[in-house]
């Protein structure tokens, strides 16, 4: 499968962290940043995610604000 | 001012590309990624946005999605 | 790669419109209902997608809203 | 009321599961397909959705990512 | 219709401007605050919007982050 | 810190309620409006929110649809 969203960042499962319909997953990107994540809990069993897994954080370019410093 | 986001990414525009409603900004990560990023081009002129500026890519966890590789 | 976005509805490409920034892909569903997509006009040529190709039309579930009739 | 939503599905809910904050609303589309939507409990409450009522998921373009299958 | 998204926002439009794919609209709320919207120009086409129409702007609460001004 | 997201609307927060991974946080604009935001947990406790805050809702103005009331 190819994916139309311009951002895919690898990375490794740091932590996840289950709620009744939600879930927060931390990818720790392999240029170093982390990336957190807000998935279902569904998704999270439904692909078996764990802790240490490699996998690729996916975001649509038209997600993605723009900070300036000043 | 501080954001709720949990995802800001530091890097430098290294292009930008404007239609007539929208524009696609390229941020190369300091990690060394690439982030894509369509805002309008009202926004672009409103903050004057160059190639070569420092910015933070600014993503919403709730719009993060997780792919794995198999 | 498996996705960890619920909704992933199979279709076929019926048009495209290009920008200059963005595209309008428009997919009929195997079920039979249209689904329009807004996306970046170099992930159109990224994938090559033209008219009549099979395609899926990935949707994370917190981007769903619900309407009632009455 | 009209809305500028550009896909508007209609189906049957399936399935409702409550968190604190959020709730995961299972739709069975008219086309056979199924979509989950994420919303606020508050939302199902004002809304007062149950199992078996007919209503629309209603998807923002921008938000739908195609996928080719190669 | 009544829809899931808890933000619904009373105003009239105060500008169009179109693109080949997009538009943006700029919608002076009731309370006095403008808010801007980048829909389809199919959508401004469909729903016949013009300058002066009194329209709602619907966020749906997962889209809007929180800033605080220290 | 200068954001490219067009919509900043500035309130003060009324409630706070907290899930497991997501909070649903609730600010009166000076306007009057009532804005909805859901963002994590972690994030309401790394900004210290708390009833009575000053601070800005932030939507980005892909996020937003148009309703017409006809």
């Amino acid at each position: 499968m190819r994916l139309s969203a311009r951002n895919q960042l690898a990375g490794m499962i740091q932590s996840i962290k289950e709620g009744v319909v939600t879930a927060e997953v931390v990818v720790k990107l392999n240029g170093g940043e982390e990336i957190v994540s807000v998935i279902t809990v569904e998704s999270v069993h439904g692909l078996g995610l764990k802790v240490g897994d490699k996998v690729r954080a996916i975001i649509k370019s038209t997600e993605v604000l723009i900070a300036t410093e000043e």
